[in-house]
């Protein structure tokens, strides 16, 4: 990093012990923050998607049991555990197939419970979702750095999907790279799939980008290979949402094609996440479950139906890019190059063998 | 084909000396036909896209000169040429780019031209206008035929935008050899890419395929690839707006990305178009121009505005599917393979050579 950067808006907040939260479900048409005075509207915000991507969910619930535990009766020894138990029961419910929703939940009850007194327990909770917030930030931070390296001067990149601060709570993955790399000179502009079914190119990347002032374009996502044929994209940059051992990614639906038109046309494409996406347990994308979402997310525009009415829609949520179509993935340990079978285990190793400045683990 | 078919609805007719549209303005929500009963009513259909898509553009202006001549002052000799004339500035102004329209206005005024009367010229103009629609007719059943024979028994194919019988008054390029699949137990089901930023697959390729009882399934472009992957797609096929010389074919914006991942899993990739459709003065698919149309179509969806305000956009309507990704050209004088520069130029040598049943020449 050239220097630490944040957000110029801050998705979620934690601020005289309320949980400060950016309303994503109003963007990009308003921009209101909302503050939550109790674990039931944490838990209510997160089940309507007032925030969304699995970072930002797990340190919002994080939060939710620091808030807890200041609302639990003061002085009553042992009620402050017991208001975060009853907490991270009602969160941990609230999106069941987050992985860092459980992980961040377990973090925050793991310190109050070895904390003496309630005093110390209160602390112990809004330590500890800090923290976790922190961890966050200092990884996408390490994820930025090295991912702009990338890139060369003037580069005009793709992006697909939503991977900003309103995903993480940091500075984003893949786009975290591409404002670290604007900030360098290295991007001068971004195409952004506007990402259907559910827009959140459109919706949110274009948001996010128009705070940081990076020149951007919304495009079909369907204009994508055109534009690669016509030599405007220098590289392809996107998230992750659970990479396997061998390298395989799975990401929302439409990066697949994207891909497959980067190789095409011999343009780059690099997958930017934390090590904590990969799941050793996953030998491959095979081994990936896809979920089918609603159809009347395809046939439908904010509640607009533009199908006829009965039509049946198939709606992938996301899509396996194969590891032989990836050139890198970005990581908060570097960029890890192929064969990612052997470059993730190395990674990985590392981490389990001890923490350093820049990770997310812990 | 099988037997003669023709579609369950009339997407052009003309009945009592009238033009009669189905107004694809409105479809899929309502299915209006309009009665337009003065040149000026056939000219701001045309213009707002009551109807659409070269051929049916054709169509509807060679009847607008029809009606035109029955509506001069009869028994005036010479007034049917005067009124059919002016009628075709009029309707030449509405979409210049068109080139169908063009011709047909050209076949309707060079028969009036030839006319000995009025009576006998108002005769020749209704025949001129009718004989294009039935060729076009024939085309398209020629097309299908043809085009069914690609198909392996129980296949799922994938097709872009929208080709049928809305946008050619008959049975349709693409679709029209779908539905004939599908007629004869080839075609078991088709995928509709949405065809962002218009969405003509969503509201118009999905409703005419109800209209012929073919199981369909929408889809966000971006899934396409990901379904192929799922070894979902047994054939990919398209229809064209300009094909050049050497094969290389514009069609709207989405079909290159498709003809990539098609060609990537082993998917073969068909476009079928009526001859009329190649020039042969664009060498390449280099010298074909790609019009950018306004943004507002990326940055709302029916007038609803679904980026920031201020959000920029690139709209490219086409894009080129280079020749060496299709595996065969369906025309109404059969399936035409690569070398592709050759089998066209033999092919247009031949219908110059003469007429033939089921060529859309003339």
């Amino acid at each position: 990093m050239t220097a630490p950067y944040e957000p110029p808006y801050e998705p979620i907040a934690w601020v005289d012990r309320c949980v400060r939260l950016l309303d994503q479900t109003l963007l990009p048409h308003e921009v209101r923050y909302i503050d939550l005075p109790t674990v039931e509207a944490v838990a209510e915000a997160i089940e309507v998607m007032r925030v969304r991507g699995a970072p930002a969910i797990g340190i919002t619930a994080a939060y939710g049991l620091a808030l807890a535990a200041c609302l639990a009766a003061p002085g009553a020894d042992g009620s402050v555990l017991r208001a975060v138990e009853d907490a991270a029961v009602r969160l941990g419910a609230t999106r069941p197939t987050a992985v860092n929703l459980r992980w961040a939940l377990d973090r925050v009850t793991a310190r109050v419970r070895e904390a003496t007194g309630d005093a110390s327990a209160v602390a112990a909770a809004i330590e500890e979702a800090q923290r976790i917030h922190e961890e966050q930030r200092r990884a996408d931070e390490a994820m930025a750095g090295a991912g702009a390296n990338l890139l060369a001067p003037g580069s005009t990149v793709l992006t697909h999907c939503n991977t900003g601060a309103l995903a993480t709570g940091g500075l984003g993955t893949a786009l975290g790279v591409i404002i670290e790399g604007y900030r360098r000179g290295l991007v001068r502009h971004v195409l952004v799939d506007e990402t259907r079914p559910r827009l959140q190119g459109a919706r949110l990347t274009a948001w996010e980008l128009a705070q940081h002032g990076v020149p951007h374009e919304v495009i079909a996502d369907g204009a994508a290979a055109s534009l690669m044929a016509g030599g405007e994209v220098a590289a392809v940059i996107v998230g992750a949402d659970r990479i396997a051992a061998n390298g395989d990614t799975a990401n929302k639906v439409g990066t697949y094609g994207a891909a497959i038109a980067a190789r095409y046309h011999s343009v780059p494409f690099y997958v930017a996440a934390p090590l904590s996406t990969v799941d050793p347990a996953t030998p491959s994308g095979g081994a990936i479950p896809i979920e089918e979402r609603d159809a009347s997310e395809v046939l439908a525009v904010d509640g607009h139906p533009v199908a006829p009415e009965g039509t049946r829609a198939r709606n992938p949520a996301f899509d396996v890019t194969p590891a032989a179509l990836i050139d890198g993935i970005v990581t908060e340990r570097g960029v890890l190059r192929p064969p990612f079978a052997t470059s993730i285990a190395s990674a990985l190793a590392e981490a389990l063998a001890g923490a350093v400045p820049g990770t997310a683990g812990g």
